[in-house]
């Protein structure tokens, strides 16, 4: 089929002129923008009911590099990737990881800890009422920092699985003292330049309380640490409903932002595909980052990561597709009429502000993405130019059907 | 500004004629389709917390209707406007509101008793202990039959504002017993071709239960009554989260789908512009719907309703926004490329199945709208044309600020 | 420390029988009611993020069955054990597991055949656009019924995790169709005497949508196959503040209530020890199942199940809490003083209404209940009593801690 | 009836002496905690679907005054009275106000000003986009400061409608600047002594975004403020299934909890009677203010208010219920045996740490708290007593059916 978008192209330069709107600008800013693919994004995963196997999916860290480095080589805007420590670098040598990473194409992203999955951590790791608990999570986690150092990350991001099941199980306050405790410390041995991201989440696993529940608290936490502590926004740790781009916008305001766990959920965590349940709220969320760079306070930069588990979709595959959702995210953002909203705002004109965000998330960015893939020396839809290239094939036939990457009900 | 919009229908008809898409099937459908908008809509309404006048709103029926035609004026495809007969009926010769309607170009459409309004509705309506007050209730929409029949309406529209705030108030299954009596009461009474539509809630005005809670009770009274009775779908009465397009899928194929009161809601019944929450939503029931069309089985024909309160929208302005959000999610729909789509369902290709209805979401369907509409003898803009026309600032200067519509908080 | 229970018994006996209430009806109705425990409340079990081993947790069958028998040796309400075919029954010989069973002092109670856990399933199990895939789901549950003839059991519980995860990725309707399909073929299996129950869960492990979502079409499948499948209440699969109470009353009422899954949730389905959140609601549930003992309709048997995982807690001794929650609330329900309720519902006296069911939640029963178990042989406390047996420390120190019983997130 | 709450007083006394609780202790505390109630609770109110009108319903501040203190003289814990500025106070004499609420046995509580009522306010109050409506909400909350100081009040009460329905319509971070400087304005002029409650809500009035959405933006607007700006915490004003009792926790260990408003909720802000949807998780509130107790920290007093609206329950008997209701789960939280409780914690003995909590919610207080108001010259039974005081009778005769109080929906 032909395409049109080069002719499709041209008309929307045409509009955004006359709307005055620097294309150029845009199309600068969409190459500059990186996303962090997860390593745990390219091995099975599953649910509490189990985990469906699929042929070629990643099992040791060699590989889910190798084929995050496929989701770069198509998109051009994902160069880094996440690592769970447990996961990921067992045993492993880490500057050999960082050396292999490089002859691929990506280098080591974010550096998270695991103080989840060992037994001990039971009822707890950094707020366990053990001491030993809390002191061996505390050493895992400056341990990641010395990883953190020895792969050139300038990441800590910290989730805790901490919480209770039952009323009465633990003590809110003593609990909060903990943690309090073991973050401070982490934190002091940060080197300059590293930065400490604190999640926070709801419910799951702890389904009675949670110690890092939501921003307010892990807002809280960052304070008492200090200047390079900030908060790390999870799209899926969130209570239905939740307006989750003014909780960003409050954050950036308060200069506590730290990044992003892309993804999305219609549920509880669900872990979908970031815009898959609501596409608007991704273009909303990206309405607040596109603001913040265009009047910049001293908000830490953004990390922009995907934290998504593909239980059932093909994982290079649902990769791709998470990078370019998010894509026309920022570039629909970017084409928002702000001279137009900005004089509806202040005339309290509800139809025609709204509209404007209407307006620029109903068009269609295909052609102007395609032509950013183009001059950038990529293929214009990253999707088809991964199907035409052969990897699927050839790793499902070198690898198989495994088990054994670890990760989420794996 | 130019508007490209015939060059960019160009494109568009060219892209799905390779896809195999009839362009002028899809026109005709995209005019066939009507939407019924509220008279309700058009007076002030309001929150618990209090309701805001708007200079020009309307008060009396004929106001409202007169602002209803307007909106068919310019979208084209709002013709019908739904009463609630003791907010706009009340002493009314039904006779002379049907020809003043039609007078305007526009007719009645659904009728609507109110029983909640009354103070002897404190405690129920057809599910009230006390007998006298169940009569009433029964009496009122008996009456409001009698009303269909002189307005020539086919529709008898039923929503309770029935149920309880706390345990122990009422006991669930007598009031069971009490709401399907009056229920089969009341559709005996109605005349071949009339159609009872019964409406759901989850909650509010009563908060603890209420006696018509979800689809699945609604579809077991209507069974109860008789093939003419069928549930209504108000998209804002589910909880947060829940799968309507799954709902109005399953009614259709029970045959039990009689219409949609159109909105949307992030948190409770915020009863706002349908798809301003979640565009995709909208889109994807409407999916069921074409689908519905395409392959039709013996539901009824569906009633599109439009059910929104304007707080703080401009009404006229936001009643026009709203049918040109109907029409955009309708269009998209259709433009769907079934045949891939179902070919990655068959094969469980998840990503390229969940990538036909992402393509089509994503497609700028403005220019093929704007072609209808000049097609019908419309200006192809209808806000804008809407705008030009002077009509606010008439009623404004007409009319003034004032109170006394009825209304939600009003 | 000295239990006045008898004291506080003789207090209450004295004030129940000045409101009219048989005290002695409501031991024998104590006495009788029969709680089932699932066979994998006993093994390790966990969430996605892992499953923390505890020493002395069942592995085999056997142990399973020997564990359940210390609840109902302890609770003498528990007699039966609810199996997970896959889990349990693995190349067992059904006989065998049976003649064990009652060796132990209990029995084989519903049978659960397991359609997930299987690769073939991860697109579905009876609604796999697959057909070789529905025939084997289809199959598994055919030989479950002989399973159950095997074994004496009358009850066939059907749980799906059938969903999809994305839009598109499925045809609401032709799965629809599918799933009647199956169900039909397996209802007309069962023998004379067997009961179907249909379960719903409206998320997980799918997050798009769910085959069963609800309860409405759970009751809608029931209905097409016949008189002996009915509906399955599990208390966790609703959304956060749907009234369950008014969803059991409604179905008592259509003659549709097969069962519960009893276990409690404050967020997703957190399978959660029953009351343990809120145990007024499961006071409410009662409430409408005592008004159903005291004025039986048509509807089937309630067959009373938990289903719970203890991800942390101890698991016998946290079965044995259950049985005693559960007891407690419905003690609390038989307590009601219903003359008063009904007068004050007849009069709209809320407050006196919502007190009559506060009264009777607010006494306390415990001295009822340890009356109770002293009559049926029982030591007044059965935490206490097991605590006492050294069953703990012995299976401890016999078992050990080990990977290996299937089960959630195992 | 007999009432056997003598002997019932006396085993538990026995008991709780046997647990090492000191019954002296826990009856002096329950005598010292005052809740207010507040002066709209008296008055009609209602829904958006209307307000039904009831017999006797206070119109007036002097028949609200009245009726509150009907409960305080038969509750006793019940002294002070909230007022909402417009509604109560409209052209009123402040110190003749006092004088009367005096002469009844009560004081004027918490001023809260009204800055949501009035027209300008459609688009907001101190987060406007209009200078003149932002500086208009300023001087009312100033000259809410000046009736606290003419009725010797020490609390300004501030809660904001302030939010947005569509995106677009505002612009966060413009919105939170004007929040903190109308903010800033009002807490310096507050006189030394007097404290600023700032509330949050996460949606209502407003539907896409309320600029004081959670405890975490109310925390943050309050340090910048100053030490005597704390956070108010609505029960009713969470997300479904959010942990409320954690919130609870950590504002207290931040020493930022300011006080209550105590109702329940089961769907959105429902304003029910607290306690009536879950009364274990008042409870659960209720262990962390007696922990709190029992080990100050800096935290300021905290106000507990009741912010109820009786839609359909009779006020003043709702009222009481209300102060029952509070005070039991205040008895229930100070039976916790916490020595117990403490060690179970410590040695992650979940079951035996819930049965702390379970058992001392389910033990019957109302023998203890019939013998704490008898020592403090009340009938026991507060309602038994108010019911025979014939006051009822006396205000529908006296009063009739009104319209005209102002407040919710009225």
């Amino acid at each position: 089929m032909v395409d049109n978008y080069k002719r499709k192209y041209d008309v929307l330069a045409e509009e955004l002129a006359a709307r005055g709107i620097d294309i150029e600008k845009v199309k600068s800013r969409l190459k500059a923008q990186k996303i962090e693919t997860p390593s745990w994004g390219y091995s099975d995963s599953g649910t509490r009911f189990g985990s469906y196997k699929q042929p070629g999916s990643a099992v040791t860290i060699e590989e889910k590099l190798a084929d995050a480095a496929q989701v770069h080589k198509f998109t051009g805007i994902a160069p880094s990737v996440a690592v769970h420590v447990l996961w990921d670098f067992k045993g492993a040598n880490y500057k050999d990881m960082k050396a292999y990473a490089e002859s691929r194409g990506v280098r080591i992203g974010a550096i998270n800890p695991n103080v989840f999955q060992d037994r001990e951590y039971a009822f707890g790791s950094i707020t366990n009422e053990n001491a030993e608990v809390r002191n061996k999570a505390v050493a895992h986690m400056l341990h990641s920092i010395e990883i953190a150092n020895a792969v050139d990350s300038d990441i800590l991001s910290l989730w805790f699985a901490d919480g209770t099941d039952y009323p009465g199980q633990g003590d809110f306050r003593r609990r909060k003292a903990y943690a309090e405790e073991g973050l401070k410390t982490v934190y002091n041995a940060m080197p300059a330049g590293m930065r400490m991201l604190i999640e926070y989440k709801p419910f799951e696993p702890a389904f009675y309380h949670t110690d890092f529940a939501d921003w307010g608290m892990s807002y809280s936490f960052a304070r008492k640490c200090g200047p390079n502590a900030h908060v790390l926004v999870d799209l899926g740790h969130h209570f239905t409903g939740q307006n989750i781009e003014h909780i960003v916008a409050f954050l950036i305001d308060e200069e506590r932002l730290g990044g992003f766990h892309f993804n999305n959920h219609k549920y509880a965590d669900d872990d979908l595909t970031v815009g898959s349940v609501n596409p608007y709220e991704l273009f909303l969320i990206y309405n607040e980052i596109v603001k913040a760079e265009d009047a910049p306070n001293s908000n830490p930069p953004i990390a922009y990561m995907v934290d998504q588990a593909f239980v059932t979709k093909s994982k290079i595959e649902g990769m791709i597709q998470t990078i370019m959702v998010i894509q026309a995210a920022y570039a629909k953002a970017m084409l928002i009429d702000r001279k137009t909203l900005l004089e509806a705002q202040l005339s309290h004109d509800i139809v025609t502000a709204e509209m404007c965000m209407q307006q620029a998330f109903n068009m269609d960015v295909e052609p102007l993405l395609k032509v950013v893939r183009e001059e950038m020396g990529l293929a214009p839809d990253p999707m088809l130019a991964f199907r035409d290239s052969g990897y699927m094939a050839k790793i499902q036939k070198e690898r198989g059907t495994r088990a054994g990457a670890g990760g989420l009900g794996a």
